[in-house]
């Protein structure tokens, strides 16, 4: 009864968290040109940005993604560990989400209230509460010697609420209590996020203004981290820790088709039928078959250690410097450990 | 400006957390018979209660501490690792705490919220976090699934809040939020507390139906999480795990003049005027001395990582035995990790 | 230059580290009677125990693997935490181990050395190390105070050796300086393994005489740690925590094509020349396809973190009740933490 | 019997681990001029440096240290967490580190292994492990593929042998097989100290050609790791982690003692017979009567977690700067993490 660890995730249906990961999908439908949906996107130094708008209902149909501004930013590199590249990530990060805030209409001096989503205890999905141990907190300096805090800081608070299965409290419940009590303008959910493409699994991040609602982020948040549960916008920020094996699978099955579709016209005779069915068709059958053994289990690279704090800390540094004017993107590091 | 392991934790005075180390000193005043003060002591195998109630307010004031029941445990053997004594540790908790329970008039169905005060990542503050991520939880299945609830389980959730200097907002507001978002009908806040003898430190546990007050624990909790502010009652389980080297210095002074007391009436030949000093006087002098030098740091044995967790599986076997009638004293350490 | 974390284990080719599965592939030649091997299976309680035996040169062909003795102890129902299971294999792993080194002919008072290989920090790879801190070591009491030291105990070592990524020095040669210095009579050898099926990871134990080869294990030991090198038998035990994407893709096309065989005859409609492709060319195909693009990851189960905490704890109690008699299967637990 | 986590380490006297403190020792005795020592002192923005050389036999019976040479880097300021002052204590560590290599005559290609000593489960004790795990190796790129080694760096090697208790081998026999089996030219041992002084913990460095000899450092090696043992020079890095209870009171005393006389003359008046004891008749009247009880622990500052990391990870930049020509002393934090 108490599987505090083994983490409850039963999801219903694989998500796709990643509106990049979404439109890839749509496109298959609709080709290059979704309606509703515009994306734009840059690369430079190795850090790819993908900036998507969804901005009507039928984008947003078309997507299986909510209304909203989502930003990706893929980084290949990270996979390997590059001090440099890191810090330039955080300062690609920090420059965007500064601009992000703009695009959103968050003011200047807007309050800022972070929350780690996940659970400490399980590598994978520990990236928000490793996050938060790193957020520069000011919040209690403002609250207790107003006068003495210096220009350019803005009140930033933090909190890593626990998982459903380690506190038996919703993890949307006590958001709200401690929004309610802590008075933010403004929400940051950090969460883990699970990808259908083991290669963006710690290289990529999102930034999205919709929070995360039910059944995204691999823990257990049934109830959204929503502006509308929260009173207030939230801005969430994920990172793909984790993929199911049956995505790994399928997608596996689809680069094996490829592979051989550049060799010869008659992929039918090597595949089958296999070689007509859609991706959905396929994932179901992938999924048919693992589910009932057990072996649709959600994994996770072998040095996910290394990689969460990596990313962890390039996210914190990140945020310290766009939240406070005073923190320049260049001393970004001094701030965290 | 974000020192978030650093602590902040400057005590404006030293503490006295336990009762019993109040009592002693109190005693010292009043003598074996404190008005308003009852103690009741006993011991088995190596594990001594001691049952201490402060009955009145004169009581409270001879004791500087207030009104209530208190409950010391103290098993000098858990110095030495020794899992025999630590699962009659956790058995003997479990049994006194059921007692205590019902001493206070908590009904049996009561639902139970656990807090882990203290910070994460410093060890010697982490008990209250270690606790939490041991205990039970339960009021998710209640909450979702009610009719498969087996007998003899309580609703119990569990959070630990983190401390000022890592979230920026005062722990008690954050247990308000989550007290009155999940509605328990008890709180039990376990926290690390500051000794002021070495020898009790990860040695001794301490029962309280007085809630936690400002300045005391060894975090940043400067409102208190009370029944005054929670409105339900609060049940504080505290363990000494850090002592100020000002009352190892003071306490060793003491010890050598009882040492040389043994041998000499004419302690004042060897000890001049230190010798007529009462603690209090002496305990200001060191401190005098020690504190404007910075020396006055809290202190914690080297084997405190190990010390930690032993005591933090105990008191969560314990709780778990205790809350649940289905959990059995004798397969309690089955529930945790 | 200094990829400490990243494991630079490039291995050569999927190993078949586990003789079971290795048995399972060459069964699909050989049939159920490969010449030179024996096997005897038991299951008790949910725990498997399979027993091959490799007599001959020509076994070890048609196995590739050495020959040697080889048991695997399989318990599915690890995945779930349930702390009696954990007990009971312990003690199943106890009294298999004292009948192998019975079996291979070790002495009851020979002298013990435990190397736990892999690497603290990549989860994943750390059940060596983990297993080394549990291990209840003597040989100091042995040689400082011989005369105090109670009967049922046998000298007993233990040390993690690192890997090369973080040394700089061949683990095999580190084990080495530590055999000529510390004079044991046998080495017992912890590592994680990697293994083909994905519901292996975690819930299966190997037990070997034929040491730890070069390419076998996570990490990186291209010289071996064997009898050949240390001049004393190694006992090598693993555990698969680790699977190839590769490997996940292949398996769970086999699965797919099981599942519709058994609704069909006619699967060559459905999965074309795939159908005939026998499960090496498969594989060979699939990483042809993974490899270039850098997909074919090592992987883990998100939850890596306890399986790995309970797994080591379950083999060094295995070991400390195995190797001490006046250690009982029943008292094991308490020397461990 | 099998204690692993609780240290074994009764030490049978308190040694002076810091020459700096043996020479204040000394100079009660000798003034400001000891015979054959020489010390030097400079001091820059916040670090100081004491370069003492223990001269002739005469020096080291007077300093109670052996015969060599001593430096120590003195930072006060490493208290308060501040990223910059690590910055530059790394970087002055590094100077220095070169320096004294070039003193004691190392040629600038002799190859290194770093050993670190201690426990990596108990915090304080962890420091030579977390060195360790951040050291640049690359002994195994001259090994393996000796041709695409880049100019500007030479063979390091690191290893954590563990301590007695865990291992049940003594530290200077597992470093010994390691000597032999990997034949550097030179053995850096770092390692945690005890201190007589509180401030002293976590915020001093010492460096010394000496070795590490029996009895000193805090964990179990009563052999040495020493140029006699080894066979090549040994150069010991220490950090203070810990102080015996028994000095911060004898160091109080002193310090009460020390406060009173400049106030008054008359302190026989206050502290009797106390006041005409020497330093070292009071710690023997001090420690006769705190032993006996047990109560002379080894204790460590409460954020003992976050000082050991941060110095480790100056120590390690500071050895990867110093003995890389190609490792910059600015790049120098982009090779560890």
């Amino acid at each position: 009864m108490n599987n505090k660890a083994s983490g409850q995730d039963k999801l219903e249906e694989i998500r796709l968290d990643l509106a990049l990961e979404a439109r890839e999908l749509a496109s298959q439908t609709y080709g290059d040109q979704i309606p509703g949906v515009t994306m734009e996107q840059s690369e430079q130094d190795g850090i790819r940005m993908s900036r998507i708008d969804v901005e009507s209902d039928e984008g947003a149909r078309a997507m299986g993604k909510l209304k909203g501004h989502y930003i990706t930013i893929e980084v290949p590199g990270l996979r390997n560990k590059d001090s440099d590249l890191q810090d330039r990530v955080a300062k690609a990060f920090a420059k965007e989400f500064e601009r992000f805030l703009e695009k959103v209409n968050i003011p200047k001096d807007a309050k800022v209230l972070v929350i780690g989503l996940g659970n400490w205890n399980v590598t994978p999905d520990a990236l928000g509460p490793i996050v938060v141990e790193n957020v520069m907190v000011t919040r209690h300096y403002f609250e207790l010697m107003p006068d003495q805090v210096s220009p350019g800081y803005r009140q930033v608070s933090a909190i890593a609420p626990g998982v459903l299965g380690t506190t038996g409290i919703e993890t949307s419940e006590v958001v709200q209590g401690v929004v309610e009590k802590s008075r933010p303008d403004l929400v940051i959910a950090v969460d883990a996020l699970a990808s259908k493409a083991i290669d963006r699994v710690n290289t990529t991040i999102q930034i999205a203004d919709t929070g995360i609602h039910p059944g995204s982020g691999i823990g257990n948040k049934r109830k959204g981290v929503t502006q509308e549960i929260l009173g207030v916008p939230v801005i969430a920020i994920g990172v793909p820790t984790v993929v199911y094996a049956s995505t790994i699978v399928n997608n596996s099955i689809e680069m094996v088709m490829q592979h051989f579709r550049q060799q010869t016209s008659n992929t039918e005779y090597i595949f089958g039928a296999l070689d007509k069915m859609n991706e959905q068709e396929r994932l179901a059958m992938v999924r048919e078959v693992l589910n009932p053994l057990g072996h649709d289990l959600l994994v996770t690279p072998k040095e996910i250690d290394q990689f969460i704090e990596d990313i962890a800390n390039i996210i914190a540094n990140g945020l310290n410097a766009s939240l406070h004017e005073a923190v320049d993107v260049d001393n970004v590091a001094a701030y965290t450990h």
